[in-house]
């Protein structure tokens, strides 16, 4: 017999159609009532057996973790917390879950450290927590892909292999499918990358947003959405080797669109999110106010999970210059007083997270694009201001996030984007294509990338940015 | 002043409002008909100059592949192929393209080889085949996520980077921080990865399905939409290093289940994209009936491509066990008068290419589902039939592209699959976690992968796997 979804069968009226739905028991209680969860929605169906028409080797085995399949009668709830509940005739064990192994496993219904759950990252999609993340995580993908699909971009798969390792934007792993004890060597004794499966040096992408200019300029509005890779020893709750990024580039707009462009995008992703995952929202949030019980309260929330999501949605992100960012910091308190551990002593400092977050949590209190930042601290791409000294950057920064936008206007001027690359060292010869964009039709364009990891933590709340992804890699841990 | 996509454009009625689009020029005739395109679709729209209002200098920068700003009314056109074209007030360039230059490249509007266009590849967007293909493909993944949301499937990110080599579903590439030239060595002289960046050795994903199905035993329904690599020298029009992949998994779905969703999906997304790049597909259809002109009859195409679209949407995909079809091939003519390069002598051959192009193109004439596999051509986690030589596998097989679907029924039971890892030489300690699935609630399910680029191919009629990827990655090749 066909089965419903859970999340289906929730929202259906009392019935006197039976029903079979099929799921992993949380709970047996009083060897009666089963609540019984498949995924599909945060919720359980409770399953009413009376436990007088069931073989006691059967009702035995509906232990939590166990996968069972129910049919019966969808009644009018008796008990509390929900609407319908199934009157059960017929009940199969298709998995049996041995308690005493159950015990060694965050599957046991007892309160799990984080820690315990990233150790067990097979099974942590089958407790509450995990399962609303992960629930929230793929409604906001879908949300990114219809909010430019909606307004006429196009999608595109940048490569994740790379022969360039020109863009800097950080450290990058080698990819290989030479020998790594015998490599093949060359006259001077080096790795003879000619003899590799790409007959050169590669790497993981560190973003794809030069290959994405180079669509910009045939499809007018390109975006992607794919991983990229950093080599990078940042032991810490915001960083992953591995990561999902999302890139739009657009032809003809400049900063104050891209501007436009990032505020619209998030805004419309947390819209999504808010009305697509009430439910897993309102548990996530009533897990926040749990933790802020045990916490002193100068750390508590000030404002609720999703209140602080009306917020982004409903208030104008505040666009301040990088220039106005520098004044308001040397002028801090945490300035003067020396709290910063970095001190903003004059223009040109490169800003912290210490200082982004000042920023956003203590002085505007919401979030806020900062923009012209001093060339000397940014890429190579960024379009020039007639000052000279500072460029068309931008980053949008989050309340206990700090950045979650990078972006820019890129430099659409052949000469001065070469002389550019001449300063920073950056080779021409093997970004002839980068450059080729400039040479022929170029134009005025922008662009920006959002590490989608930050952006799930800020909707779900968690703290711990190796909680949002599946199967996190860091330094030191590739498992699974 | 805002500018308006071109494809909104030319939906609208003329008008006496002014508009300005932004774009590059295709051509430029007679000083007069100006044909700009900005990639959001593949019709130009004409912009008609009165040259005597227009300065020489600008006039003289109006070439091929520059990009200009446009200003003035949409009126009826008095030209054939457009409904509306623009009465030029205004016109702006830039960004120059020095013919001279252009020339040299793609750029030059005459007929170029696709070899040629592959070589730069970051100009070729700006063709229309290459316009035309982006398009679909973008279209075509919006519809994979839109199919698989719809009906309450979760989109899951499977890691890229993975210390499992257990799977064995090709050859895998190394990804590594080390120092390729002196890597750090242990006691008996072998690479020490413990010093790496994982801490152990680690390679580029095969697949996702292993991990999804850990996320289908807690959130029911998934999907995974990523990039995949194989380190395989194959060096054909089929094949790909880094090629995108789609990895359902569903929790209590039997192979019949899993055939039937395959069928649905495939049908939906085909769907989606005839309805959505009605233009890009005509052009695609007539650049392919422009090919056969110049082919022998036996080799011009049986339908049009859209024909062949509708073909596969209003038809039954045939269902068919191998056992039946190692009777059919035995029997076929090209078996018996020894055309097959490997004649089919006996069952549990392994089906060559030849063999699934002769079932679908000659005998079916119509997409095949092949299922019920020997167990000794498959992979170990495929569920093992009650007659314990064949295991519940399937494959879809589409007419010009061969395999575009594999998939199974997972093995459930633990003892089974432990055995069967033994057998098949795959740790189990390695894989504890995917053996601990089958420990805690296990249950009957299944899933599929489908080649992202293979479908593309069918859908957009080209020929060669590397023109439907923006930057293809293949042996000796990882340009861009």
């Amino acid at each position: 017999m066909k089965h419903t979804d859970i999340v289906h069968v929730l929202q259906q009226e009392p019935s006197l159609h039976e029903i079979t739905v099929r799921g992993w028991v949380r709970s047996f209680r009083s060897n009666r009532f089963i609540a019984l969860n498949d995924g599909s929605t945060i919720n359980n169906i409770q399953c009413v057996v009376d436990f007088e028409n069931f073989e006691e080797e059967t009702l035995k085995n509906i232990t939590t973790g166990a996968a069972i399949e129910v049919s019966g009668l969808l009644v009018e709830s008796q008990g509390q917390g929900q609407k319908v509940e199934i009157q059960v005739s017929k009940v199969e064990v298709l998995g049996t879950a041995d308690p005493e192994e159950v015990k060694l496993t965050i599957l046991s219904p007892k309160r799990h450290s984080l820690e315990k759950l990233r150790e067990q990252a097979h099974l942590r999609v089958r407790t509450n927590t995990f399962g609303a993340v992960m629930r929230v995580r793929s409604k906001l993908s879908f949300a990114v892909h219809e909010y430019f699909q909606k307004n006429g971009f196009y999608y595109m798969h940048t490569p994740i292999i790379t022969g360039s390792d020109a863009e800097g934007a950080g450290e990058m792993f080698k990819v290989s499918a030479l020998d790594p004890k015998n490599p093949p060597l060359d006259d001077h004794g080096n790795v003879n990358y000619k003899e590799d499966f790409f007959e050169k040096e590669t790497n993981l992408t560190v973003s794809g947003q030069l290959e994405a200019e180079t669509y910009a300029m045939g499809l007018g509005k390109v975006y992607t959405f794919g991983p990229t890779f950093r080599a990078e020893n940042s032991n810490t709750s915001r960083h992953l080797a591995e990561f999902w990024m999302i890139e739009p580039e657009v032809a003809f707009n400049n900063l104050a669109d891209n501007m436009d462009l990032a505020e619209d995008f998030i805004k419309y992703v947390i819209k999504y999110a808010l009305d697509n995952c009430q439910d897993d929202l309102e548990f996530l949030e009533n897990r926040l106010l749990e933790e802020d019980k045990v916490k002193p309260a100068a750390e508590r929330q000030e404002m609720k999970l999703r209140e602080k999501l009306h917020f982004v949605i409903d208030n104008n992100f505040k666009r301040v210059s990088y220039t106005e960012a520098i004044d308001i910091l040397k002028n801090s308190k945490p300035n003067k007083k020396k709290k910063f551990n970095y001190i903003i002593e004059e223009w040109g400092a490169d800003l912290q997270s210490e200082h982004e977050r000042f920023l956003v949590e203590k002085h505007f209190k919401c979030p806020v694009i900062l923009f012209d930042y001093p060339a000397t601290i940014k890429a190579f791409y960024m379009r020039l201001n007639e000052d000279e000294k500072t460029v068309r950057a931008m980053d949008v920064l989050f309340p206990g996030i700090g950045e979650i936008v990078g972006g820019s206007q890129r430099e659409e001027r052949y000469d001065v984007l070469k002389k550019k690359m001449e300063a920073m060292d950056i080779s021409a010869e093997e970004l002839y294509w980068y450059l080729d964009l400039r040479k022929f039709g170029t134009c005025t364009h922008s662009g920006f990338g959002l590490g989608f990891e930050r952006l799930v933590l800020f909707v779900t709340g968690m703290g711990n940015i190796r909680d949002v992804i599946p199967y996190p890699r860091t330094p030191g841990n590739a498992e699974f």
